[in-house]
């Protein structure tokens, strides 16, 4: 296998770390650089000790032209706002992009700038590929910029995309009700994330006003073709990896959890990531951890004329890094599960 | 303040253990009584050393005259069944009763065996008050043997019962969505509740056949004076203590976050242990843990048309053995705060 | 039980916020003010949610004159070198002091100063009362300004007291391995106390370098009339609250479990807040939790001539505020226990 | 690479299924066995969904002679006692053994029968090999039968071999404080180890008086020539992963911490899964989470003449079936990393 030349922006916060700790194992990949502005000139396993003896690089600063001179393919994992300022950069030098941040998920700079802020690079937004494999993996095989889906979009889209397209529900009846585990909001010390203050709670967050509520309505409505609305109720709870989903919505008619079982098989037939749960089963995000697998289960409550579907990702891997490698795999045509055949770390 | 002799029947569970360490320091109760089958014979505090200096008691075997014999008021935290085999030979022997398992939460006897299993003390029924005390106080401060809620019928109603009865929303609307720490699911060894198998998970569990569903339809539909359904989906997160309702409705027709807090206010105008959180503010389980309160927060997704009720309570503490001593109180003709002037433990 | 005014200087810390969980409930205590520099102005419920409609105060400014105009005695839990510039301007104005920073602990300024920083107020160190009540409790009771022993030094001192004045053990021999919950740290947001660093680890620090560390060693020597060593060894656990300190020695000579509780029970006689366990237990952090308690068990390793002392106490509690409150009963002539008879909190 | 046929015996447990997360991705592996008494004819997937996909092995009796039929190398990951009665029907069939219980791992039958019960297959002993690879690794790699080490004696041995072989210390002064996760009470449902028991607290037990401790003291022996004792004091934390050991010992001389981190230097040159942290680091067990890795950090306390060593192993991993592993591959003559080369799980 060819060793492709990649690097990573934005390696110190979670999502960059958890892209380092698969691609220093991944047998397509030379990893070239790690960027870092905070610890810029420090080896990278001084910051994460855990690394040491498998990645021995030093962060350097995050000058994209210094970075494309090393690199193939860039994983951008920096701030939004800072996505729009580097990419077009890279792009420039003949690297493709996967990009991490929100800034080129949306097709509609509208509405990008209603819940972020002005877009600075907005000529790129219709070449850019929302990177949810299963659904655009064609697309993401020819791409040159991929924007990869939020964590919370990953696991509401992956788990209502068969009822949407299928059109087995009332589309104004959505409701994804999602707790996720800490390390979603980030590296940076805050006082909301102290371990005491989290630990032996459970709260909501963000209820029907967070940024991720436009990025899954946008990839409903494609899929159903008109608009789809979602209110969502995102959480937090004391664990640090996983994204638990509980979805909710209107049968058009009666449908067995069988009958709706078999809606999800075709759809993620050969799917290597997606894992359908049997009648009866739920998931835990304990049992992706680690993984790039999305668990789904679903559920009938007839007497109310409901189907609930639950979803379980860990947000780390498959909301954020393992998802942009899986892209990665495609855009270099290399089989999909190439370093991503990691087992779950359970228990 | 006179002493009442109380007993607590089934002490050496998670509730039952509530049930003595709020009992032990209850100004007017003594406790004379704690049973266990198991460590009969032994002091409470070898199978609880943290009540060690705090309550001296042996258990003693669970015979319900011997316990009549020195209790005027019995608590009884048995699994249902045994309740309903104990509990006719307590008000047999002029005791009254909080009893904090299933058998005597029903209205109607059919829906308890279409859940549960026949029932030999139907009798009692009619006269049970089902202990919600900002909902039934009056009949409780009368009744003879209270039924004391489940913890998720606690959260949901709470979080509910004003719009219901307001009728502001779509009453085949509601969905309640709860997370629960793991005491909720008893002391008893097994595999599912073992630290590795529940840490670090997060998971759903009984959607839409859990036992608690047709507790909260039956008294939300007696609030709403017509049939009410709830799609009830529990989960399970890692943490000891604490249960969050998120909780779903469609608005009837729009309203503002401050309207439908009024409604709030005005249902629970005096409510010692209701607190209402300001607009914009949501709860954390934490903040009401070892406590009787039950935090409550609202908020409107005016684009969808839906109303969010989030509503946070410990589940061990006003989910059963805080609730259980304030219908204590109410029976005993006590300031219904008494005993119950806990602060949240935090961090 | 006449009300006495006191003033927490420094409540939005975690120590400060556990003296306030208190004093709400304490019967002799009208808390007349609660200081913060950064949230001023605010409701102490604002930036507590979970003391809501328990203690309606507002953060004034940390001024010492305005404090001591309306307080009898103040709490000082203030970063050590504040304390030292605030202390003697309350006791100007005849306010009595429980200071919780390590800035009057040290009868030697020179031990203080090697640790910490110059000591600007050394005149009152002679005058402290190191508060310690199992020990020094009838100097505290005529004090005027009492330094409350650090976390780490309350649990490793009360564990090895018995030991050290009736001289079973080496007295070089001494080793302190301990471990902490995470609320030791502080309030403050930084990256080493995030919950995802923190959670699912265990490190030690700053072993032999503790500040902690000449705190231990004084009071020992104190105790036994010549100089102690402590060999003292950190350790950070994922949990909130509790310290378990695991104490060793080398027995002069050989001497059983029994003989060996017996030392501690004279010494410890009468003391409310000790637990002794019985031969063959040992004690657990979460049975002390949200307590004043301090649980100690023995155990003889026979075959290598050593004790081993096992304490726990919840940091916060017996380790900062509850010890602090226990200094300020016996200061007021109170009971010991006043407002300090609340129940560990399990599960 | 050519494919081992090797079987799990007791792949239900936690070391069990480690193993299988680990064998199901080594290149020289075919996994032609797991057997399981309670759970045979079930697919291993029905049992741990997170292997769906994964493994596809239904579990079978627990039958050794129909393993030795389909297997080469046999992991016996069955209790102590079980293991005694199996290995010798292995053997008998030509099969290799990785045996995890404790029945292989002491060269004196009289040590074993005072700990355990009495040995029904000592002829084996001055065969087996002690599985600890830095130390035999040569010896293992011509084993016939290979007593994989016990958790916490592979993370003391480890910490303390250079100690003692170089005699730089004390042989007498040896004191080993060990702290593990839950994982170590392995899988079965008990109440002690149930979430709501272990959770927030922080407890020793067995200290001077478990099992390990004359494993490790075997070991250390044989390094030094002479009998070493330790005092082993094993503790329990809310994590499911990781064992930390403090490690004491009386300096015979002076010597600085450079010194000392040379001594382990030469000691385990060339040891791809020993890291010694930088003079200043201490480790922390979620670094080596999901890893073989054992992380060492030296720490002098010149003041008091002790030198304080600080080991992370994780103890499903590295403690058990990592190790297991690593052995196979010695014996196997794979490069010792096969399959092993996994990075740790941060956060």
């Amino acid at each position: 296998m060819r060793k492709i030349k990649v690097a990573v922006m934005g390696a110190s916060g979670y999502a960059g770390l958890e892209l380092v700790r698969i691609l220093a194992r991944h047998p397509g990949v030379r990893l070239a650089a790690v960027t870092s502005r905070e610890w810029a000139g420090q080896p990278l396993a001084s910051v994460f000790p855990a690394l040491t003896r498998i990645c021995d690089l030093d962060f350097i600063l995050p000058d994209p032209e210094a970075v494309a001179g090393v690199a193939e393919v860039v994983f951008t994992s920096v701030p939004h706002q800072t996505a729009m300022e580097v990419v077009p950069r890279l792009l420039a030098r003949d690297c493709r992009v996967v990009d991490l941040s929100a800034d080129f998920r949306f097709k509609d700079a509208a509405v990008y700038e209603k819940w972020y802020q002005p877009h600075v690079a907005q000529e790129l937004l219709a070449e850019a590929v929302y990177g949810l494999p299963e659904i655009h993996g064609y697309a993401v095989s020819r791409a040159r910029l991929v924007g990869n889906p939020g964590c919370y979009p990953t696991c509401v889209i992956l788990g209502l995309a068969p009822l949407v397209q299928n059109k087995l529900i009332h589309l104004d009846s959505l409701i994804a009700d999602c707790t996720s585990g800490v390390s979603g909001a980030g590296r940076q010390a805050s006082l909301g994330t102290q371990y005491c203050e989290v630990n032996e709670g459970l709260r909501a967050y963000k209820v029907a006003e967070h940024r991720h509520n436009p990025e899954m309505e946008q990839e409903l409505s494609l899929l159903a073709g008109e608009p789809v609305l979602v209110t969502f109720s995102p959480h937090l709870a004391p664990l640090s990896r996983g994204i638990l989903g509980t979805l909710y919505a209107r049968l058009l008619r009666p449908q067995s959890e069988v009958e709706i079982l078999n809606f999800y098989q075709n759809f993620y037939e050969d799917q290597p990531f997606i894992r359908l749960l049997p009648k009866g089963s739920l998931p835990n995000t304990v049992n992706v951890r680690g993984s790039n697998y999305c668990d789904i289960g679903v559920r009938v409550d007839g007497a109310r004329g409901r189907v609930i579907v639950v979803a379980a990702i860990d947000n780390l891997h498959r909301g954020a890094a393992g998802q942009a490698v899986h892209n990665f795999n495609l855009m270099a045509g290399f089989p999909e599960t190439t370093g991503l055949d990691l087992v779950p770390l359970i228990p």
